[in-house]
């Protein structure tokens, strides 16, 4: 069976990044926005699109969510991601050993791969700063603080709507870490030393 | 200033074991049951009392708790429990560096020493071949699924009492770990690393 690092991820607490380095460091893929192509590819769906309807709900709301968008089937276009999203995943875990970042493969993959489910979170502070300083996505003057707590809310709504997984509850995950406590490099030899425990 | 590691843990997850035996690896004093000797030297009150109410609510509700047994001035003796409580872990903190298993140690010596917050879970299935066969206070005839679920509400609801911490949930602790996942002595191994990152 392959080993899979599967990372959520408070938005903002460079989890995206430790996972490319941890992968780095063991010689393995990550699979972050990579997956994207994949899945565009199977559903025709721009990318972009994908990027939002893969990861997090339109709302913070996951009812909301449950409820728009249905056809007479009960489908959703965020469903069909879902399912092809789920397909790629497994595909790569039956090929390869490979770390994911997001896209809540710790739950699709439970069973089908050797997992090491993390999560990651920061101070607000080491946050906001990653946010508007290295994704430049919101300035200070744009109130980042609220733009934290709107993705997370997303994230965790899209992680309820399918999944059994309380994000960000860490009896959900093997091991979790603040990012901003430890730094980066030493997230990455912590979760080396899991990963080689597995 | 002395570094301290600070234990949270669900019922029945080996945390206290954990404790000591970094607390052995690393050549500091490791304060559980120990801490109540103290605090009852400090108050005159039975160490059996202090057990139960030093880190567990009556009932599983924090706001029936907060309620019970309180004077005309609004105090009640687990309010003084708490506060000798909180004066011994800050001496103690003061003294030396030391592991301190539960008793929200990390709430309380936040700005006062260098912590180390851990919360360490596992699964449903370990927790209760460790409360049957080493803690031996629940028989598999007497339902110790429910025993978990008490005293892990009874934690959650004097946390939320006395802090500002929501039990269990990862971005209040510095580290995380599934016990289940990665055995007692990876555990033991993985928080010496972290540890020296402090």
């Amino acid at each position: 069976m392959n080993k899979v690092v599967a990372i959520s991820r408070q938005y903002g607490s460079a989890g995206r990044l430790i996972g490319m380095k941890l992968a780095e460091k063991l010689g393995i893929s990550c699979y972050d926005s990579s997956l994207l192509d994949r899945i565009a590819e199977k559903t025709g769906f721009d990318r972009k699109f994908i990027k939002e309807s893969g990861e997090y709900t339109a709302s913070g709301s996951w009812l909301l969510s449950a409820l728009a968008g249905r056809d007479y089937n009960g489908h959703s276009i965020q469903d069909e991601i879902w399912n092809v999203q789920r397909e790629v995943i497994i595909e790569l875990a039956a090929k390869e050993s490979c770390v994911v970042v997001g896209r809540n493969a710790d739950y699709i993959l439970n069973g089908k791969a050797k997992i090491l489910s993390v999560f990651i979170h920061a101070s607000e502070e080491a946050r906001i700063q990653r946010v508007v300083n290295e994704y430049k996505e919101v300035t200070y003057n744009e109130d980042p603080r609220r733009r934290l707590r709107q993705m997370d809310k997303r994230r965790r709504a899209y992680c309820q709507l399918y999944t059994d997984v309380h994000w960000g509850e860490a009896r959900f995950y093997d091991v979790c870490l603040d990012s901003s406590k430890f730094g980066i490099e030493a997230c990455v030899d912590i979760l080396t030393g899991c990963y080689n425990r597995l």
